[in-house]
């Protein structure tokens, strides 16, 4: 055993990778739209999978809980098949897992999440229950590590929904989410009002994802590719694990 | 396509399948302990393989959501790794489901369930959210469909968690997470106060799994098989999808 | 003074109570539609009158609460004059009690239920609040405890509400709220699948009891007497003095 | 029949009992100490009693509910057999009632409080429930209906709980609750911070019962009796049924 | 500094404050219609300046909460501009403003409040708190401590929202808040069944205010004066202050 | 009247400014330490000047609310004086504030927001209420449009809180609330885990602000200016001015 997953260990397998491990990733997944070409498990498949290969780098110090498979996604709600939690039913999921596993002796969490949308309650989530329950708590949109891949290798105007940089992230993590054949640019609506401030670096609007886009999806998919995907997803590695040295190694 | 998994669907996809489908199969799982040889993912792996059998035989008829990975196993807490949803918490999240899945159409619920500490607080939720939302919902613990194979095939004292009936399920279902070469009998405190009332037709009492085992299991584990495990969930299925036949041709 | 009833004591008669009575009995009722038949408190009735039964017979080891005059119907919502707690409300009001009789020194709780509805709140209260106070619940639909009766002496095939046996129940322990008059057979659906389905051992299926019977109530009610509720009401009476003796005498 | 009591009545009764009756009258008691010479139930033994005294007068325009049997009482915690509802859940209680009434049809409600500690809670709950299901309601401590009596009969410097006033309404309501022969005068703490600003007319302190009276009373029980019960109730019944009739003709 | 107000310190003047100061005031307001002639911020202008002027004068033994700028309001709403928290927001609030301030140190609280319709969840969170967080809880509807002055110099039938008695204290308090040239006399409706039972001492009824005016103000404002005003915030402060006095001194 | 201020309006003033205001502005700010050098209202203080400034720029299009004193800032509670909502209670104050305006007709609000530690919850406040009332919903950390003036003129490594930046907004806007001759730069503890990570790009990681500087303060206070905070204030105002001409007239 290389890593450890907890939902495929046993209870002495766990009792034993505790002398250990002393931080707990959770894996922070989606059930939501991502346009014609990537299946709505998309979040859930890469938060697993990535933080699969995390656990594999950083053993033995590191446990992975089950995957949060449902994310806070109201704005995909008008494409079928989305499912959004509740930003309470997300903070209280996390609540649950955070105290189960803080009375086996866990005291630090790292919360790794694949969606944009959850950024906020999770940020909620790790303020309070951190402070509730005496532990340390941190956060990572994980692609957010990847910085220096994405600046130099992606250009288009918008992107991070069913874009290369995803799909490019699925084929490396879990090509059989990808529909190949069917990989296409963003149908955008250039006028939205949504769309003029949707990255804009001092007001956030509300909106929903059809007033931006009609298929789903943005930027332009059909450049990504499975190497690029192995550079997004080995840079987030690299900087994570070495977080998680640092977060390991710390006594507050 | 066989059957429909919507975490590995499109949306275009489910727009799609949501023109036969007419009832959402909703896997209910746990992280729980399953003593020293099933690795505490089972309840969650068995309800997710279970559902997917479920939606190839009953296909298009049915589709499938992302598993609830997290059950309500608070007697399960002593030991390590498991992790334990309040009641509220695990309602809270059924609902979301619910209400996601009721503006994408669908108005027919049933969760397959594959741990007993799930059943009140589905039972609790299934009469809130189906009129709360004006749908049906119906919910089962389902090898509770399996009656004429366990009464035939099983004959210990106690069974019913990590025992020979739940290692032949998962030896069929998801072999993986079977530790074969640590099978072994429940280490039953016979005395127990629990234990004595945990099968009483009139009474229930609250009690934590370890005042009744010591390992974690019940019953006889060596006893089970994947022969067995291929009777007790064919069986279910061949119920269970006999419902849904009847289920998704109700008009109420 | 033969029985420990809290409203009818003043405070130091129950703190003398409470030098021998280490159980509180909460009796748990509805306020529910009964057919034709019986008065609507009928399961509030029968709730305190079977409390007090068990309190003569156990004393002085218990103490009975008052009556929880309200359950969980929404199932009986069409009938004019039924009042449905929510689940949350339920749970709630079950809560202080157990944690306003903690603090006066009682730890340990049975919950005596005269109502099928309040089932899997009850288990989802009695799992929670046994944690949460750190004390022992039990819970038990009393008349569970009389399964040789029931099984000798009724033969409908659809029993359970406003039936023989609750009649019969009724004129042992609150004849007033008896229509003899009025006392007639349920006039059921025959064909609907909430009936197919209401005694199914493997599926729960979310119905309203105006889909199954047009007068309210089921089973045939001109079988119920004095004899026979006599003999349901004796037999759960000892069965279940029988687990007081026990639960008050385990140390767990 | 002369009086509508929902607990007493059949569905089919209580149907014909809407064609009248516009207005649903709560009782609502508590469980709560009340010094060596009144039962504990004596709040809502005469919340009910009351209530039931009210609706023969204003016959056939009004329907009792189930009496509400626990109230708000944490100033009395420190005296055995107690039980406090958090306001929450009182609430709550009273939102059930309400909101299953007025599917039956019910638009007007007046709770008839019996407890001093339910008036913020009850003021609250009403503020919220008439606007929230969109119907009238009202609500009484009923011996505020009493001034006239109260004011001529009454010479206590402190009374309000226990006293004269409550051991003559339960002589004439419920006299089975008076321990006759133990009747005494409040055994007040004359210097208590909390007795001072009891009856202040411009700020409210919170404080514990036992703080003011060591034995659990305040006033003079001796000056009680059955006359004296009869002229508070029958003034309060008049001027509440005076009320009645006005509330069930107004139209807002 | 003769007045410690804590939006207006900095945190080492406020560890030099909480030597001497023993209670935290806070000042509770509403956003609510008053007429024509009064701004809507009306009471939480009265209660941040009476508060300060409390302040100083029971200088140092007091320190000012921010005033809470909203409260509880529903029987406004059909006047443009006014907002009003539901009673578990309000509640919500005082607790986190309790919890906080505990954590510095404080353990007596007085809340400051400046509109009737706060005062039953004000006495809900008063009781509800003090309990929760073992400290000491007072609070007054300030108005209230002026009975002499109210009763000796206001004769209107009816008063008490934005009449002369308010107006007088806007004038003395806050003058930039009164349009004098508008003031006026309340325009009620006298036939209304709400303003018969508005000032009843035995029943409330739950109403909204532009059943009784229809210009939102009752009684005669244009009696208002600074004289007056003055006359009435001047006996409140010293009863209120005779208050803090006893309060700072007390250890119950 | 050249702005529209809510709590400064009469409500027939407020009916005529909602003819042609259709934006509500509403001030969030927080009570909490701010080192020695500025007050803790300071936050409260520069929202609500901000708007002020803010809804003269764009009058007559906004209104102003009454601003929210309190703000999520639960590191900052080892300090004395700060006060810190619970991120429920925060967005329960704001749900209020929006159902009770759009019940006047508002269909849109814009937070101004003062305080990071409010922008998590701020953010799932705007995603859920612009969803749960159908309205527009839009929020800044108004600093943020000042991106040019803090890039060109502030050089210090770490700041945002108490420092030179937010000395010369309080000088521009609130010049009461700063210690002048207590100005001083960040005491910080270099090494602090959480200072490292405290401006990371990929993770977050909760800590307590005593972590990371002992007098609370960072930056250098030293550097600030009038001049500086009027360039910072007024290139924010331009820019959220022209945000708001953009939102008041787009029509989703």
């Amino acid at each position: 055993m290389k890593k450890y997953i907890l939902p495929d260990m046993t209870w002495p397998e766990i009792k034993e990778a505790l002398k250990t491990a002393s931080i707990a990733i959770v894996p922070v997944g989606a059930q939501e739209q991502h346009g014609y070409h990537i299946a709505e498990g998309c979040d859930s498949y890469r938060a697993k999978e990535f933080s699969a290969l995390l656990a594999e780098k950083c053993f033995p110090k590191v446990v992975v809980t089950p995957t949060i498979n449902f994310g806070v996604s109201p704005h995909h709600m008008d494409f079928p098949g989305t499912i959004s939690l509740r930003p309470d039913t997300f903070i209280a999921l996390l609540e649950d897992v955070v105290s189960s596993l803080k009375q086996h002796g866990l005291k630090k969490f790292l919360f790794i999440n694949a969606h944009g949308g959850n950024s906020a309650p999770l940020g909620v989530a790790a303020e309070t229950l951190a402070r509730r329950y005496n532990v340390e708590i941190a956060h990572t949109k994980f692609v957010d590590a990847s910085k220096k891949t994405l600046s130099k290798e992606i250009d288009s105007k918008y992107f991070g929904h069913a874009c290369e940089r995803e799909i490019s992230e699925c084929l490396y993590l879990a090509p059989g989410i990808v529909r190949k054949d069917l990989i296409e640019k963003g149908d955008m609506n250039d006028d939205a009002f949504a769309l003029k401030y949707m990255k804009s670096d001092f007001v956030k609007v509300v909106y929903q994802f059809n007033e931006i886009t009609n298929n789903g999806n943005i930027g332009d998919g059909t450049k990504g590719s499975y190497e690029l995907g192995e550079k997004i997803i080995q840079e987030a590695l690299t900087n994570i694990a070495e977080f998680i040295e640092d977060f390991s190694s710390t006594n507050r």
